[in-house]
């Protein structure tokens, strides 16, 4: 599925519109179907709505049926076989396909308990998620009563689908659906940017593991040429920047102790909502620093 | 060898006093024989001087069997059954006798290289340092010419007297031998210390692990009851302090995005001298902090 | 009156007793009297207790008489020749006997119609405000309904009455009616406290001015020998702090601009608590600088 | 004097050409004429070095009455007749025509002196001054040496000429000129950036006094819709910026003593290069702030 553009999908016949928006709804083109008749949209926002409209106006029975049609998170016997090529790659950047023994197990439960209890496999937006929050939401939506957990579902289901439609629909407007982290390093011993400090952002696991998702070198104006993240959603977790700022002062030749205070410093903060914008600066000297939530 | 003061010292017969301190330096009596001529000793500081004259007076060859008396550092064979109690007490600190093979194999190496190079064993005053500091100073000393190296072996040899020194006599004055680490949480929020913060101070490794050896809640004040460490030497190395500063506000019932923006805050410093003070405080917000070296 | 013991004060006959605290309230002898039968006294808070009981015990009429013996605040020609030592005293120090003739004026006409709405003097505790705050507070309860401003007026002669008591009788305990002032300067460009910054204490006017009333130089530890305030209330008004950072950086010969960036810093801040610590640190580069309420 | 296009210069006969750009060196049509014949110019900045190169080509004499062409600083008498409505209205901005007769006779005293010492009046290109910075220049070039002042005042000729060009004609290419006064308030209270702050940002004056010369409030992005100096040189000396914290905490009904901690934060900092970008950001909550020369 490449991108297509909004207009062309505006002067399609109904069957090449329903077949380009067959998958953002995994296994259900009957929305791209209702959405059709309500042609032409003039923004991506408004198609997004017309597609929401057509899943809130679906009968019950039809809803259960898109939810159902959605694969068991942690099930990978069947997903290697039944998932869509989309889901398969979201499913792979939480790292779902690289658990461990013990978490596969964890996923299985939970999975089986929920299906138990809801008769629906649980449903996420994996693309706004890291491992551990996954995990959090699973247990938390665990405890909803049925109706709250079916318009979980159903919400998460119009998360999937705007991102879907976020890539292969190109129009005049974007939808709001990507975060961004970003940094910007000041030297407070000279009063200036801090260029070229080693940067490092990773994730932080529960189990106390980092995976470095990104590294870069901060330019002439003290920032990275472009965000850390930007362009997705920044998966709900917990974050750590790792600055190497030892290093920077000691290109400078000042005078400072062996080993100097400070040599990496580590800002370890938490994603809350996958569309935000976190920015992360750190001023510095080789004795002291200041970081915050800035803009 | 249990604490004698100095009157008691300046009192004693010849033999009494070189018994007494006969072990402040390593199967080596005779440091404390010549001393004991130019007793009486006002101050810890006076004695300790004429220990140091009494080295340093003495022939090359003496002073050469001063050196070759100090057991080779990660020889664990030979310490086990050779060393004086206060030699095993001190190498356990900086975890030593907890070398992991490849640890130990790299040692050793040294080790062997350092004893054809010099034909006397490595000595270093190991309660001022962590594994990775000895190590950093084996590697660096290794490519000392003899003359040099001969002195800063006598001066470390010095350094171990000294603390053994503070520790088994007592006089008027004290040795500058303890270092301290410090802490202090101002929660710049509500423009107050910042009480009931959970703190941890740990030992970063080279290979990564994190060891913790103090643990402590903040007081009224914001600072903790005692210094993390204090009326000891602050081994040379890098450290972690982690405030647990995200259960501190969420107790406030603030209104917080879940996950909280900062949850436990890391600040990483390293020492540089055994001797110094490190007082690291916090000023934080639930979106903010300023960590730096205080006084 | 000069200082006395609180033995002493146990010990003496009834009248000496009077005699010796009979100017605590103003021209109302008869509250130490009532005080007196009380006796003894183990601490000067219990002594204040049993004074402000009698006051509390008194019938109306007496307490209305306590409350008209005291002076009019602005009322310079009468302040003169009737007010007591300790009276005078207290008002000079908020600035009252320096008012100009605007400010005399605004004074009668808040006094006369005060005195037209509640039959008694405006009485405020002078040595726990700034020229500003009284004005503020005379307005503000120049509102009051009659009973409220009444127990505000014998609120206030408590006030004088212990700051009184605290000046002339000696016990075992302190009372609680003195703040501190105090700062901190911290170098972090070379993580050290910064020694010799000339600093400046004055309070600010709503006009404008500013009133320096304590300059200090920092000792080798960046802190003031002495508070800035100690020792007596600090007056509820607005302060600046004057920091001469930029004639500390100049004296380590660092590349600056011509000017520098910053040469003084003014670090603005307000009193609500004349008993309580305000202590303002200042952590500063010659680009930087962070200040907050510290403790 | 409009703007006119380089094209336009390019294309002008030599008299237009002249006419155009007589007045961008005072009263020294030559330096245009000579300038003229080496168009065209593709860039603004080739065409000042051609400027440049034209006055540094010329005979002493000529160089001397280019200076000698230029008015007295101070002389307002004969400023209001013969100045050049540039000239009048350049000096206007630094506040020479508001001079009290004090500061009147002291530019009088050292005008004489310089005269005396050069022959020539002193020269300065005000656009980048403050009243007192040229008061600095004016007792620091006094000291020097003819040939040195003459430089001196050729380069600051120079420095008026680039802003009159960057004024009047209008090319591919900006003149490096301008500088930038800016700001940024983030709430570090609430992890955002602080709207609807009302800043003020003054100029300091030696005698103390402060000329406010730019008021806004911040945006929802907690900066100013438009930098507070922007599209002009900066002028060199002391600045203060007036931040409104404490209403705009006053605003989220937090629970704060009366009165505040802090009410108006003052940063005081100075500019030492008129064509600099000074961004100077608040971080801030009712009980601290950092602040710090930043990008």
């Amino acid at each position: 599925m490449s991108a297509i553009s909004l207009d062309e999908l505006n002067a399609a016949d109904q069957q090449a519109f329903v077949e380009a928006l067959g998958n953002i709804y995994e296994h259900a083109p009957w929305v791209a179907e209702a959405a059709a008749r309500k042609r032409p949209f003039r923004t991506l926002a408004a198609l997004t709505e017309a597609l929401q409209e057509a899943v809130q106006a679906a009968p019950e029975a039809q809803q259960h049926a898109l939810i159902t049609g959605h694969p068991d998170l942690a099930d990978r016997a069947v997903r290697l076989q039944t998932l869509t090529v989309d889901s398969r790659r979201e499913q792979s950047r939480a790292g779902l396909d690289r658990l461990s023994d013990e978490e596969f197990e964890r996923f299985q439960r939970l999975n089986e308990a929920y299906r138990a209890r809801f008769k629906f496999p649980f449903i996420i937006c994996v693309r706004r998620h890291t491992k551990d929050s996954i995990l959090r939401e699973f247990e938390r939506r665990s405890h909803n009563d049925v109706t709250s957990e079916r318009s979980a579902a159903l919400r998460e289901i119009s998360r999937i689908a705007q991102l879907r439609l976020d890539q292969h629909v190109k129009g005049p407007d974007r939808l709001k659906v990507h975060g961004r982290i970003s940094t910007h390093v000041l030297d407070t011993l000279n009063g200036r940017p801090a260029a070229g400090v080693a940067i490092e952002l990773g994730i932080v696991c529960e189990v106390g593991m980092r995976q470095v998702i990104a590294r870069a070198m901060t330019n002439a104006d003290g920032r990275t040429d472009r965000p850390l993240i930007a362009e997705e959603p920044v998966p709900i977790g917990c974050y750590e920047l790792r600055f190497a700022i030892g290093a920077y002062f000691a290109a400078q030749r000042l005078t400072l102790p062996d080993p100097a205070f400070l040599d990496v410093v580590l800002v370890r903060f938490s994603v809350a909502e996958a569309e935000g914008h976190y920015h992360v600066p750190l001023l510095t000297t080789p004795w002291s620093y200041t970081t915050y939530r800035g803009s």
